[in-house]
């Protein structure tokens, strides 16, 4: 399949709280792909607070697709193969690892909660926690032992998982220092190709990542929405803006 | 300081849920020796429920002596030196690190509650949880990241206690075995000596493991307590009974 072919819909395979995954439709039904649809609705705090943000799908989509490329250039490998409208891309079909991965650079949100530490401490090393993707607990934290223990990933698994998560870090930082934003946190979610192979997949975005003016602290992400800051809308134009300029 | 000298309480230097800790008086203060109180107090939930559990400072004591000196002969260093009345044991003085180290064979309590794993499940390999010890935050879950990040332990005393905390498994889990009864999971500190050496410190008693009769899977531990169980004085003793009887 070239890029000037027309792809389609299939099956719905999968909905989650901001994006819906669907099967490419036509004759082939099988072709190791997936297209991803970016939705407006905004979640938090495990899904009991809910909204429509206008535009996001959109804004998040084209952020996604803004990085994901150069993070395939920086060695990375994603899910990512290209964006197919507004609100779609094509991805790599793969089996999501139930293992959310938070890189932090510096302690905000659950983490300052849970540990008493002031938001906005810078953290002398990056700390990388996990998570256990599972809407029904509200994603509690685990550790890799746990992940093992359960069988939710391998051993190789988790120490490319980590590589990884680190090396996405070590790109993002400087790539948005360089666009007056301090990465203060992210989320990010890998994959199994049918290969066995680990990749970087879902998205990296104001939903998913904390993102505070280097200036002003000014909370350019889904915080605005938590927290009912207003200006939503706004932050995350303002991101794509900063994201996709030269 | 030998075995016939008396030893008597000094300065109050901690006290702690379960235990008080004193210097050794006496015209030599700084015997690098500490003296340590075993309470009758219970406490749960992080303090909120509070009780006293008749007798059992000196249970605790006493299965705390009886175990440590077999673990030093198993190849894990201690804080342990002797037993100096039915309440109290003189110890070596270590810093602790305020890293609390939970081995889990079994899945029980917390993690039960937050993976939704039912009480009772094997754990097919042994899972290391790591909380920060602080009362004022409830010990809340960190991981090793955390820990190295925050500066409450090294790299090399993070993967010392790791050995040390598997090791006291392999010892304990079929100890207990052969007394009927399943270790279910347990609570382990640390601390370190002023050479630097990290030992296993703090107590080994059913307030910090939770132990399961092995044919009845009756509680015989703080979860009796916990969970307004009845019999918690009987099951102290009993577990008393078990570890000491040849």
């Amino acid at each position: 399949m070239n890029e000037s072919q027309q792809v389609t819909r299939g099956e719905l395979r999968y909905e989650g709280k901001a994006k819906r995954v669907y099967a490419v439709g036509g004759a082939t039904p099988d072709t190791g792909q997936y297209i991803v649809e970016y939705k407006d609705d905004a979640t938090a705090f495990n899904g009991v607070k809910k909204a429509q943000i206008s535009g996001k799908g959109a804004i998040n989509n084209a952020i996604t697709v803004a990085i994901y490329p150069q993070l395939e250039a920086a060695g990375i490998p994603t899910h990512f193969i290209r964006q197919l409208s507004e609100r779609e891309q094509l991805v790599k079909a793969v089996s999501i690892v139930p293992v959310e991965v938070i890189v932090r650079n510096v302690a905000a949100g659950s983490f300052s909660k849970r540990l008493g530490i002031e938001e906005g401490t810078p953290l002398p090393r990056p700390v990388v926690e996990y998570c256990y993707k599972s809407d029904a607990l509200g994603d509690p934290l685990i550790n890799t032992d746990t992940a093992l223990s359960l069988g939710w990933a391998t051993e190789p698994q988790l120490v490319r998982i980590r590589e990884l998560a680190l090396k996405v870090r070590d790109f993002l930082t400087p790539f948005f220092a360089q666009r007056g934003v301090r990465l203060i946190d992210f989320k990010l979610e890998f994959g199994t190709l049918a290969s066995g192979e680990v990749v970087l997949a879902d998205e990296i975005s104001p939903d998913t990542c904390r993102f505070w003016d280097a200036e002003t602290n000014e909370k350019l992400d889904k915080d605005r929405f938590r927290r009912d800051l207003g200006g939503v809308e706004d932050a995350y134009s303002e991101m794509l803006r900063r994201i996709t300029k030269n």
